[in-house]
């Protein structure tokens, strides 16, 4: 195990070294970090027929913000920027349990603060419009579908989001970093393209929470704690365990 | 020939190591990435008068979706999730013939089950409507074209498809794999963008089996296994004999 | 201090090597870099009934003109394009003051060479249009915001920019250059695409001079420059101190 | 100068290696290559009241069409594509005069060849509608420029092409090659979405030429031999000998 860890830890830059980063950077890196993909990705889900943004050009953007995140502080705190991503790296040994529970604190309160923001620096008619009288940026689940293919679906595309976490964390790709970003960010794109007008493609309880609170928007709010949650837990342990492979150190000096 | 297969599977995390990774977690990895093809590709193709994807946002979306299987099991089996890409990487020699065929039982088999799920999470109204009349994500060739000009269309742009691979393959390519994702999937997206509206740039039979089977619609269906696997059988000859060019060793350790 | 400058001059292309180039040469390049920004930038945002681009395409353009920029200029002069990213830049100790100000000269000069180049090519009324009656590329605060919450947009994302440009300086990621373009580039797109329709997503006193001078429109002008250069005064600072780590000497050649 | 050439035909697959690859597999790769852009290219532009596809798809489908050919053929030929490009390659010292005229029959073939492909694969009335009377992906200057700012307009993007080029070429971007296809491919879409609407955005005397000959539409044809050439030839000659900077061996080695 310890084997294991220095390796990972050794060749890649996104894991944590709390050796060298004194913890508190770390999880002021995971707020803040949190705050900009509220901040920037609700401001691009902007709604109203003063501001048109489409489906499209909103999902694309979550991504974009998502390769942001990961560039600004991925070398920080590893940019988790969601619990359920936090899980799965607590399962994959990649986190200690306080340091997860403070990432969890730090996630929550910087999506608070993004959401937060986005509130002061807009105007009210674009916060709350016709095309989104909830307020924009709650996730909800579209009425045509029952609650039940709701979290099928938060579970489902979670599980896809949580598969990219662990193929990224694979020591056989422990190398292939550079571009990490743009092929998360586009990776994300492509799950709110598909599962935004169905569920909002949340696949994160932070994500979902502070819009939801800054709102007191609560209906159906439980599934997007239980899909993503439940997804995070059952994906990385089925990686771990039926796909994972360690890399031989004598491959890795080559 | 020995010599070649241990030079390219030193220096290439995609290609198979069936001596460290147990075939059954392979095909099993395969069988996955396949389903989530459908899964997620098909889910982006839904175009209803109430969830109106365009052609420019389902295209793009399929190539993301690409990367999304090729980052999450490319390290695991390739992400081949295409029987005519099997074929190609048969005769390139990098996969033994029971191996190939346990491929391409996997893919069947995945892209059943990833259809399916659609199916099972999404409404009715949203599967089968004005738009996609014969359930959504089947292929068939446009009124505007004749079967002759589809299979050739399909023929020509998995020419292209296998080519891409070749590349991918190519020993002088085999340290550039950190972005293969990334090209990968932007490649797809051109190819279904371009030819998407004339016959649904398949390029994979696998992908136009599934949904064909379940909603029990085989007009023109021998198009999607002649083109691309006629295409396959030729570029990767082709390729192999006329571009293909080892590196030497010593250059490796550069 | 020297230590560290020569560790990260080594590793990257894209900081300064005054040595081997001569400071004309960079300034030139950074001149030129500035230009090609403000030409192709502003062409995409050309607006009129004629050629109707989307915010959703110009925004999504200007981050491609980004990358356009760092690939052709990058290893010149950095690519700074921005006297916000030149002040950040000398925060942390990669440019001196005097280069520092003749950056800043060549990015106004670049800026108002590539505009008037743009006013040469075009027809009259594809600058000036109902879309656009103050001139294309004109940044202005919207309507329905306050000049507060104007300068506070884009005091925040400029925030993000100088965090982005911070990241890819960090001496952890040093090593991984090769797609600085792609993910620059994009995450300018993101930013574009989040606030352009508020404030412009100018982020950069020199992009919005040039239209500002050449079109004598200067309502609301200060925020162009009091939002971008505060932003990289504090962002710069920030994560110099809280975020900012050294790579060892030893770990570096691994 | 034989110590520079041994010094960036080592480093970077994307440049000929004569020795090793017998010439005609060279030539016939940039032929193919061409053929795929004209094919692919063109089938994308298609816009008819019953496919169509818009300006921003074509031009960002273009850009990812160039990604595909560096993809598919990069390490053969370096896929110039563009007998403006080899002019360029040509002053580089990258590739002998014999062999640059070979490319040159190349390109032209190929291209005649792959919009030959697109007549024969697309219906009559896709190729010509209402919207493209004189045929699909024939470039004209749009009605409301003269063709004098036409040719400054396509000389100026030529020279940004260039310069992109100049950067990849350049020594001390050698060793990053990994995304450059997609970097590539990018910096077209943007060139595509920038002036298409305008001159066409061609920058490619071949790409221009076989529309050309096919449709018999001759009209300001001089445009997309003069602007693209002249910008080669001005843009080669001044990077080559402003802004490039040759890489010291020992520093290659680090």
């Amino acid at each position: 195990m310890s084997d294991r860890s220095l390796n990972t830890s050794r060749s890649s830059c996104c894991l944590l070294q709390p050796k060298k980063l004194d913890k508190i950077a770390i999880v002021f890196g995971e707020l803040i970090a949190t705050a900009m993909l509220m901040f920037l990705g609700c401001m691009g889900c902007i709604h109203t027929s003063l501001f048109p943004n489409s489906h499209f050009q909103a999902a694309l953007n979550f991504g974009f913000v998502v390769l942001i995140c990961i560039q600004c502080f991925g070398c920080v705190s590893g940019a988790h920027l969601n619990p359920a991503v936090t899980l799965a790296s607590y399962i994959y040994n990649m986190i200690s349990l306080p340091m997860a529970l403070a990432y969890f604190v730090a996630q929550m309160l910087g999506a608070f603060i993004g959401y937060g923001l986005l509130k002061a620096v807009m105007p009210e008619n674009s916060i709350y419009s016709e095309e989104t009288p909830e307020g924009v940026c709650v996730t909800f689940i579209h009425g045509n579908l029952t609650p039940l293919q709701g979290v099928f679906i938060e579970f489902l595309i979670t599980c896809v989001l949580i598969s990219i976490c662990c193929g990224v964390w694979d020591p056989r790709n422990a190398k292939f970093e550079d571009s990490v970003g743009v092929r998360f960010g586009l990776a994300v794109s492509c799950l709110s393209l598909t599962a935004g007008q169905f569920t909002g493609a949340s696949m994160n309880p932070a994500r979902s929470f502070a819009p939801a609170i800054w709102n007191g928007e609560w209906s159906n709010h439980w599934i997007y704690w239980v899909g993503p949650l439940l997804a995070a837990l059952v994906t990385s342990l089925i990686y771990k365990h039926a796909f994972r492979r360690e890399v031989e150190e004598s491959e890795l000096d080559t």
